[in-house]
């Protein structure tokens, strides 16, 4: 296991109906922004709920956070910061939503001349607004970590920071019951996604971190399917499970003391950035090319996850390896997720244009490994196809 | 699954070598009471590790604390505190010195006229002295729960409060190789047992929590021993993983969401009140004695537990659970823990003692489904005569 540090402050309140606890965790004197998308949380009620809860707070708002938020978007909530004194945001929405709100919560008060250099230059920030948030979306941790992803001409740029670590989240499993079956599906894969990308890389006895990383992918093959079933789809015990699965994905416990990957997602956020394809159906595409490319790099891990995910415990090494990416690719499958490049409309020329922008975002180290050069993306692409 | 709410904001440094990362989590300006144990932590290095990581701060020392914590030791405390002004604690230790720091900690600013009355009339407290943590034997997860358990005249209480939970707490597995093979089998049983008093109740398909329990339990079978063996006595992997194991096993995260039982805790700890007989080696004779006394109750999880941590999964079903039940008392006996009461020399007369101090601290309705009565817990320890 590899020395770490561990520290997650975010207070999860979860379950049916706690968006009423909001109100006894934000201080009754915040001036608060709520952040959120198109409006979908109009329709489905849980804006309704969160201004029910909020009735004894000063309330603004701030609408049209999009998927991949843009910062041309973001940037315009600090006008409104400025102007009400704003010092408390509650984000309700999924990974983009409080994606977005911190990169408000930092933009608000950054110091330098230009909150792009946060993302751009990667410049440190050493405040930001505090943040809640409530989930809509299981599927990018977003709600309990430091990370964010922010869009801007088509490049998909992170930064990431403790201070922008939500303090609180409400996770809501009746929350997400309004869902499409599409954005179910990609918040089931980008959780089994974020978790691969801490969990498949090579070994270094973080027992605890594997059998939880398996524990969370054995979840979301078991619930992610059955909340596409027609008789399932009200089925708060199978979003509860997603959700909560999706959350601990990337919440840091599964990565502390253990390598990490995410190639998948460099590669992926080229594709979002580049062609405007959801983040998850980049990653079921590239994660399966990076598990045949990585074959060897990957083979203790791959045999490891074949017994234990897939219980493929017999036969050559070889045939239970292949069986396993088999299988991941039928889940994927199964969640009408894309596998391949073509199902995107992508082809051989795109990978020419995709390999220049890694490479101007300097993604040229790619991978535990750092040996997924540029060279080597073109090749999972090419695999990919 | 049930809702809950989960709030673990104890910073984790773990890792080889990080005690003097303690330097940066204390304010310079604090005034710090280092407590300790009997001085073993002098004869293996750590105390001088932690000094060395101090020499910028002024530190006062309190040592004696033993294991199972004695409230008329931990109140000599208090004048230290007083007469020095100390506004940190920092507890060097297992279970018994952390758990005995909080109820300092708390006592140091209690309002009420005795703060006896914190654990004896369960008093709330409102304050508390914050709390640093060097954990020096896996075991108890107290290093990051807000949770204690104090002595007093054969009398073992408990008491929990946020206030009390470790800012920080360094985990450094090396300061768990100067351990006897006797603390070594206590902390992993103890871990074991936490895990079971949260997972060994009845389903509610809270199944990420009920994966992560499986994981633990397997990481705790399948290293525990290894530490016992002459030839891995110094092997840091294993240590590493019993010692995030324990942690993960009470730090709030499996029992998220799921019903609890702690029966078998309540009934060992007037074992030890009563006998001074070592807390884990309570665990190990009652658990056995409740997972056959409660084998109706628990036999859906019995069922699952033993398919999932002991691979059972074919022939009848009372096979399995006996098979399972089976395993674990080989289990412990590998650890070299008791496993009836006549390991430990107590017999039916002992029994007739203990059910009146049952009653005597309140236990009278213990178990997931609050249907453990002093006469049942008469039967279950009849059961492990």
């Amino acid at each position: 296991m590899l020395n770490f540090t561990f520290h997650n402050s975010t207070k999860i309140i979860f379950g049916k109906g706690q968006i009423k606890a909001l109100s006894a965790e934000i201080p009754k004197d915040a001036k608060i922004l709520i952040t959120y998308g198109g409006g979908s949380i109009k329709k489905n009620g849980i804006y309704q709920q969160v201004i029910a809860a909020l009735t004894e707070h000063e309330i603004f708002e701030f609408s049209g956070i999009e998927p991949n938020p843009k910062y041309d978007t973001l940037i315009k909530a600090l006008d409104i910061i400025r102007e009400h004194n704003i010092d408390y945001l509650l984000a309700v929405g999924g990974g983009s939503v409080i994606d977005g709100t911190k990169f408000i919560a930092a933009a608000a008060l950054y110091q330098g001349n230009d909150p792009w250099d946060i993302l751009a230059k990667r410049q440190a920030i050493t405040e930001a607004l505090p943040i809640g948030a409530v989930l809509t979306l299981p599927a990018t941790g977003s709600e309990s970590n430091g990370g964010s992803v922010v869009t801007r001409d088509g490049n998909k740029l992170a930064f990431g920071n403790p201070l922008v670590r939500p303090l609180f989240a409400v996770l809501d499993p009746a929350a997400s019951l309004s869902l499409s079956d599409r954005q179910v599906s990609n918040g089931v894969v980008d959780a089994f996604v974020h978790t691969m990308e801490q969990y498949l890389t090579y070994p270094v006895n973080g027992n605890v971190q594997d059998r939880f990383a398996e524990g969370l992918l054995l979840t979301l093959i078991e619930e992610g399917p059955k909340a596409l079933l027609p008789e399932l789809k009200e089925d708060l015990t199978v979003r509860a499970n997603i959700m909560w699965s999706a959350s601990l994905a990337l919440n840091g416990l599964i990565g502390a003391g253990v390598p990490q990957d995410w190639a998948t997602h460099m590669i992926g956020h080229e594709l979002t950035g580049g062609y405007g394809i959801d983040h998850a159906r980049t990653l079921s595409i590239v994660l399966l090319a990076v598990m045949k490319f990585c074959r060897e790099d990957k083979r203790d891990k791959l045999l490891q996850y074949a017994e234990r995910v897939w219980q493929l415990k017999d036969g050559d090494e070889e045939n239970r390896i292949d069986k396993a990416i088999q299988l991941t690719e039928d889940f994927f499958l199964k969640m009408n997720m894309p596998i391949r490049l073509s199902d995107v409309q992508l082809d051989e020329s795109d990978i020419n244009k995709i390999i220049p922008q890694l490479e101007k975002h300097g993604m040229t180290k790619l991978g535990e490994h750092r040996n997924i050069t540029p060279e080597a993306s073109r090749k999972i692409l090419e695999i990919a196809l």
